[in-house]
């Protein structure tokens, strides 16, 4: 039922198929919001490239999953894996992230952790997107978002976690938690995450309509820091990330967690009760038949 | 004691009367803030009207209560009864409100239940201005506020708990919680809605000085969300309503209710202790004798 | 190892000594942030001047201790006793702050009440500042903060006690909680009483990265609420409260209790845990470290 309102929404499937098949550069790149029902590629490409550079102490995390860096199981692991790795090196003080894949920055959920899988492996899943944002949300690390495309919903969610998030200044990109566009509900971390960063009323009108902000209507809102040409947008996360390194470690980390600690330490506290609740509404036999839908619509358009 | 200032302030009791009484045209029109002495009218003509368009799933309410709307234990009770109905009707979808007075959307709470009542009156008068506030603040249906006029007091709490407002552009109309200026104090409930859609330190401004805010003020601080011309206030709604519409109702229910609901548990946990508040304040020789002298100089005034 | 990093900040040592020994006009006035260590000043001369004009109920609080007004035991406790005497004094009812040193309206708290000073003085020091932000923030005066030079850490804390902000438009002038630049953190009601001015995202990226503000950026984000010349910072002062007194006290005074209480609430019931962890903080080795070196070089310098 839910997601065949994303059927009728102008930006659900039709976006996500010009992504995926089209060179169309007439609308803004819509890129699949929420659920990307991703092709599955079977190499041992890393999915993420991490290049950290020690004379700096920063790390450029570089999402390379193809084609549209969707938060699939194995993506959001192998995320996660290199996130700690970077967390307990020392050395590392800053971490940038970015795409390398063209016009996103993210996609969003993977809609294949979602369809025709046991409630055991939808936990597994739900698990790893929770463990992505605590992750992130309370780095030590500061935490620069190059967000170089599209970054719908948990791509938005991924930005937000950053201390700031500097956005490729191309109105057919657009960014924002769009979820009831395709008739799902945002959790309350990702409410809260975004309460934090624009306030109470834009992110109840942004969630109610699962609003898509142009990069100059998110930065009007607050939802990023600051856009310049897209070509610019990495070396101004390096430049920023040199100002933020000015401030002393320890004092900037004790300011963040305090700042942070009361959000996280509410999903911390809700967490498997957070997994039931994604794992019984996403079982139902109304989403999954939606689902189903969705992806044979997709098989067609692409035959 | 609390309404002798009033009486001394410029945009109480002139306010009112010009309102009332004239039809003057140089002032912003300054209906009563907050308390309304209206006209008995002992007509059984309903006080509000609601045209359902089946086909479209949307309500518009008309408050046609002269003279301005107030806000009387009558018209909280046939408007909340007319808001239940529209709430359990399945096929209505979505709620415009919207005034059929002239320069006016609602002038707030009606005097005339305040003054020489009982207590069990007084507090059941209140206990029907927090179902209002209940039920609009909680209501499933899309709601928007379509502002044909000023709206102080009572009447800006009614449109803070829409999803939407849309004002007339009309410099002589004015919107705010001014409380103060009476000399009475918005409850924690219309702060904390006021507090939800305009932010903490705006709210600390406007309830400290009562600050009515034009149309354009009101604009840039977030109290309404779009400004258009007086005579398309009704039709701005409707389509948006078109937009809002667009969304499945239960991911956007569910979403309003996660924004919504600490809120409202506030009020409903201390239901019974807020209306005591009220009567014991309300009841107390010093306001009664004020409410005497500002209804006595009403009348003179009127003769 | 926290002032080290002040040390080599570009902002704080050769600010401060600008400050006291130069007359530079050149770059942005940038007075000690956080950490003052003032001329010893041993005679009588009151820290405070207090001017009331009866006849308006209005007190005038001239901060007048040189050089840069910096918060020491003796300062907060002369500035407590006569804010404390004012609002005991039922005639009083409003409180406007100003400095008489040039270019600073407080530059902070005071550096030598935390240098080789016994655990117990410490937190005697400790516990003088939060008296003054506890009165300030719950004050049942209006109180308008004149802000007529630079005021960072603490003189921003001082300001965003007050009801109103007014800052004189020098772009030489900087106001801000910038702690974590020296390498040192903003406690939790600090943070609590900035959030409750600009909002949760602007304070974390302000507290993050320890900003000050140029009078045109704090307008911006809402740290102060008016700018005027700097010759005109009083007058203005002035004529806003009279706006204020035009609100019946009664009523303002509940809507500001209504709006700061939680917030105080909060300090009062860890008040003396707040104690504890600034005095292990500042008492440890590292840090007592830091400040002789620190003094050192403040000394070798005015050599």
């Amino acid at each position: 039922m839910a997601l065949r309102a994303a059927l009728r929404s102008k930006c659900g499937l039709p976006g996500l198929l010009s992504q995926l098949s089209s060179h169309s550069s007439h609308a803004r790149v819509c890129v699949s919001p929420v659920l990307v029902a991703q092709q599955r590629n079977n190499s041992t490409t890393p999915k993420v490239k991490v290049e950290f550079d020690q004379s700096t102490g920063v790390a450029v995390m570089h999402m390379q999953s193809p084609p549209v860096n969707s938060l699939s199981l194995d993506f959001l692991t192998e995320f996660c894996i290199n996130v700690e790795k970077l967390e307990m090196d020392k050395t590392c003080r800053g971490l940038i992230i970015t795409s390398s894949q063209p016009k996103v920055f993210s996609a969003g959920l993977d809609i294949m952790e979602m369809y025709g899988k046991s409630p055991e492996r939808c936990g597994e899943f739900w698990r790893a997107v929770q463990e992505m944002w605590l992750k992130l949300y309370s780095s030590d690390m500061v935490t620069i978002a190059a967000i170089n495309g599209s970054s719908p919903a948990g791509g938005c969610l991924m930005s937000l976690t950053c201390d700031y998030r500097i956005m490729a200044d191309n109105p057919r990109y657009s960014i924002g938690l769009n979820e009831t566009q395709l008739g799902i509900v945002a959790p309350f971390w990702f409410k809260d995450t975004m309460v934090n960063t624009v306030g109470h009323r834009t992110t109840e009108l942004a969630l109610e309509l699962g609003l898509l902000y142009s990069p100059s209507e998110a930065l009007k809102v607050g939802l990023v820091d600051l856009l310049v040409p897209e070509d610019e947008v990495l070396t101004t996360a390096t430049k920023t990330m040199t100002k933020w390194l000015a401030i002393p470690d320890h004092a900037r980390q004790i300011t963040k967690s305090m700042m942070r600690k009361p959000t996280i330490d509410k999903l911390t506290s809700k967490r498997e009760a957070d997994i039931q609740n994604f794992v019984s509404f996403i079982t139902k036999d109304s989403i999954q038949k939606s689902l189903r839908m969705y992806l044979e619509m997709l098989k067609k358009r692409r035959g």
